[in-house]
């Protein structure tokens, strides 16, 4: 666990990203008359925590994104692992999945190389492309193949939450959310979701101080939210994820804006 | 069922809006240390699964929006309705809701009167206030009471999902969403989310089809997104809804953009 | 509610069962070779999940039973309510439901004919009987239609669960649940199930104290397993099983076997 | 994979068995008064579905056995799993669980080692112990530790579910569960449990076809009810469960009772 990001010489990232796509979700939703929209939500949902258990038990995060098109971190995960994941989902839902994987230097280059293997290899509505699997997940892992970045909003709960009223909250965090997530690809290839909350989580390649400050200074700037950072690298997502959270409780401890400010304890 | 909202006087809608919020999650998160995010999203959105299975059993619609402050559409579901649901969640999470709801003519103003009480009655991160039950939800309910209009990408898969990368379409999603939220919001006091795919709800006043052109014009010019909607008003958020799908079907199929365009089988 | 039902002049019982049977489901589970076990399991475990939920909200019961068949006490539900369930499970699982609904003096009556409706409209091995809606459920109730009652094993705790291995413990409590649920079958047309742990569930008509304590006797008997009950009587199950609940935590308070010993508050 | 068990030397099982008990759920579930009943069922059900999508991806088997005492055959998962599964449900539930597992020559050995250490460290209703961890799961395997018997009941449908009422046909089926574990339990030290249907699976050290016989030849005699069954070997259970199921399917087709009279594939 490398838990001082910015002490370090720069180390490449080595993001392992598997897109899981539900195949020929649309037409199944209006065949043969559009479906109930809360069957749908509930669905969509059940799959969604389905994937959050079946990946989180293996060290990996997903995002639920779009919910018919979900952006999983696999490093530490096997073709074995993911194989189950897709199978698992083909036997106790009435949809099935496509899963396509690929690891690059950043997570926006991984992400796009595991799309263009799914397109492909079939169009997200035909119906003669099921189940498919591509890519070559691979188990083994390195120190520091990814840094994962957990944001939350300053004071949310004393400026948004318990002071304006819900919509206006949740509008404020939508806006934060899109200024962070384009900025944050376009610069720096970087995948950025929201988590529910004030929460996001970005995965990116290895960003320096200077470069979350930009990040939290645009998404003032832009959508009027302030930001707050935990930075953690780690061989696999849920390891630097963890360093991200114990990061960002330092920061708002200790009032400041990135993880890299905060000293860590010693034990981490 | 009135399934063809554009062709009548103008009725004021009467939307119930339901907040739920989970009691002081934000220090539970944390507490003793940061939990899992895994288990975390799993929590979420099993919570929001049980929320679509009840409410949905109730005609009622609901939208995650921050998953630990959820908006219901509940016209129909009285005080006993939504007790049980608030105790059947404290008997099988972790964690326990406080329930808020109230009823005015447009869905902003009763969001807004559903969050000043529940506000009043303590802060989101506050022990003390736990399975707060607030207003008085009424099942009682009138043709047209709500008005929901569904809206998707035109031509989705084509231009995004099977084109574009999978985080380029999930930032053009997001895009869309957050001007399409804000603009119905200010200018019309109504409710958007997002709820999959590339598909969005929003809860509205008894707009018309000049209103929903605008709303898609203004997602085009900002967002470079163009939407198509289909517009439906009933008694119950399902009632409205199903009404809505189908009127998007016939916009889909005759490749119009707002269904208020596209006329309705007899039938319906 | 009728608190103390053996005070009482015999009411007769009237209870609405309702018989949930998976449709085709032993072919599936094979087709095209047979599918791993645990998901089958998983499966299972949620369909039944589900119903409890929306059953549940209703005031109604449900019991595993088979997990293929599953035996619902459905007094409260109205056909609309029921073809919700069948049309929503539809939506989220691979396989669809049929639902069969009677009502009787007698609860083995009433799911004697709710069989005969069933097997009268194809196999359940039969691909062509798909989502088959059967009988009038009603959602009239009347004072003590339902009776239940709760049973536990005296002292599970000291005797089973903390004292002899688990596989033992549990082969008492099979042992107890067969001979419980044969006596009061054939004696009295009564549906007893297991609910978990060391609780059973029956579901009588109404029967006197002489006639629980001679199936408690039977049991100490047959399987060695000495019982208490809590007898309830009310319009719904729900109301009935709160009943008898609280029946038998008075009994077990008192220390007496059989519920009706044990003087009810007075605001009960 | 040893698909032929009785054409074999005996090899002797080593079944590595968890115990997985909610900690002192007892009360909890009467605390402050009785929790409604169908919450308990989903809780328990949903319980149980997450245990068995968990180690399902693990290539265990879980049996619901009494829901709050549940019985995991765990050969392959290592403490770090079964700690994960510990903490996942600690997250995710209002309720916690303890886990306790051994290794030994028979299933029953195993399950009373790990029973003991349970009772050993504190009540099923002791406050003071939550969540224990007991034992030293060991992810080596080897071949032919697991011994599966997957049985069904001959022509079920045809003689139970389509013919005699549901309910007494539940009761024969859980009249010969009953025959079957006590006297695979008593004759063999053998764990054996209902899986839903018409369907048991036995978890056994190596018995030999002559065994198999004599247990089908007693539920007949005991319960009436005729039984078939498949034998698997493998070195987990999810190995020797697929062999068993496969084998089971043999004997269907070949109309014979006991896998081992029937030929396996060559590829298996």
């Amino acid at each position: 666990v490398i838990s001082a990001p910015f002490e370090r010489a720069a180390i490449v990232t080595n993001t392992q990203v598997t897109l899981i796509q539900i195949d020929n979700y649309g037409p199944w939703t209006v065949t043969p008359t559009p479906r109930r929209e809360t069957d749908l939500q509930a669905l969509q949902a059940e799959l969604y925590a389905d994937l959050s258990r079946l990946i989180g038990a293996e060290e990996g995060y997903v995002f639920f994104a779009r919910f018919d098109n979900v952006v999983a971190i696999t490093n530490g995960m096997d073709a074995e692992a993911l194989e189950h994941l897709q199978s698992t989902i083909g036997n106790r839902y009435p949809v099935t999945v496509s899963v396509s994987t690929a690891r690059a230097a950043t997570p926006a280059t991984a992400l796009g190389e595991a799309t263009d293997a799914l397109q492909a290899s079939g169009s997200a509505q035909e119906a003669a492309r099921s189940e498919a699997f591509l890519g070559h997940p691979d188990e083994r892992t390195h120190a520091g193949d990814v840094q994962l970045a957990h944001f939350d909003v300053v004071d949310a709960t004393k400026r948004l939450t318990d002071t304006v009223d819900a919509f206006a909250a949740f509008a404020q965090v939508e806006r934060a959310h899109v200024e962070l997530l384009e900025y944050a690809h376009e610069a720096h290839d970087a995948l950025t979701f929201f988590v529910g909350g004030d929460n996001f989580i970005a995965v990116t390649p290895d960003l320096d101080r200077g470069e979350f400050e930009a990040l939290i200074a645009h998404v003032a700037s832009a959508a009027g939210v302030e930001l707050r950072v935990g930075v953690g690298r780690g061989e696999t997502a849920h390891t630097a994820g963890m360093t991200a959270k114990h990061a960002l409780e330092r920061c708002r401890e200790q009032d400041r804006l990135v993880a890299g400010d905060c000293p860590a304890p010693a034990e981490q």
